[in-house]
């Protein structure tokens, strides 16, 4: 096996990189100045070793705690819960929301052997028994597992005294009327808000 | 910046790769074992310093010459010219051809500034010249460009007494009639075969 053929391999484990792309990529860096591909490589080799969690919301970071958990102007009496630590810069662009995050690590789902035990849930009930919080805002994904996920937090949240609400369902903003499918349309009429 | 946007940042230059599936590739790596940006890490740091041209066609080889210029078995004295190291790859492919090649190194593109001078057709024409080879296949591609680099490149080696040919044009394999454009139809008609 040449560096080519290993290059394109590693490339091709990459989720949506198919064996096509994977020596496109390759080629394309031997076109590049070799720093690019070092440059890569450097960043690569730090990866693993310079991210971890967040001790507090399980966020990606390179300090512990995170910069989100570390800055004091935020609204330390929200949390927003997500999936998936990748799904805090969504919501972190929108510049809608200045309260705290908890990352589950994932949703359940029985078809692929996700329990309850997997995800992070206890350690969202430990933060909020703490006392300081008085709203979490489920922002699971509007899937079957993220909906399920987001009832099942809902319930262990229960008794925590907390106002527990979960992000809207509707038609996305630029949307078609015309190419929505009908869960969508059905939330979406069923959530409606006077004007 | 942390290290997710850097890494981030150095996929998305890449071909293809726009931000948000950088950042999709870098939490993907995240969450799989370090090994696995490790080895990506190491291939690619390897990458420029063991793939460099083949003294005699200019494929990209960690050895010179290229296993293709090393094999005996193959024919000597017929020449594929291509545009790139990674048409070779697709030729072979095909298992159709078993002569050497040649690689241009791009293609004539007055716009972006590339001249004769640029590609390696000097080369092409020394090694016709030195006798032993009977024919060339010109394969730059299809496009307008890939036509006029093919058809300077068979101007140059008109008085060199190799037989100069060029790929055929026709309608792809599992191709729909339907769906094909009137001049690669056009190419496909006047370039017919009797059955």
């Amino acid at each position: 096996m040449s560096v080519i053929d290993d290059l394109a391999t590693e490339f091709s484990r990459l989720p949506g990189i198919g064996r096509k792309t994977a020596l496109r990529l390759t080629y394309h860096l031997l076109k590049q100045p070799p720093e690019q591909s070092q440059r890569l490589a450097t960043v690569l080799a730090g990866l693993a070793e310079r991210v971890h969690r967040c001790s507090l919301c399980l966020n990606l970071t390179e300090e512990d705690p995170c910069a989100i958990c570390r800055d004091a102007r935020r609204d330390q009496s929200s949390i927003c819960v997500v999936e998936e630590a990748s799904d805090i810069g969504a919501i972190e662009r929108s510049a809608e929301f200045n309260g705290l995050y908890h990352v589950l690590g994932g949703r359940l789902s029985p078809l692929d052997g996700v329990g309850p035990a997997d995800l992070s849930v206890r350690e969202l009930v430990d933060r909020v028994n703490l006392g300081a919080v008085r709203e979490v805002i489920i922002a699971t994904n509007p899937s079957l597992e993220g909906e399920a996920t987001a009832l099942y937090v809902q319930r262990q949240l229960a008794s925590s005294g907390a106002s527990v609400s979960r992000i809207a369902r509707g038609l996305p903003v630029g949307g078609d009327l015309e190419y929505a499918d009908g869960v969508t349309i059905a939330q979406a009429l069923s959530a409606r808000r006077e004007m």
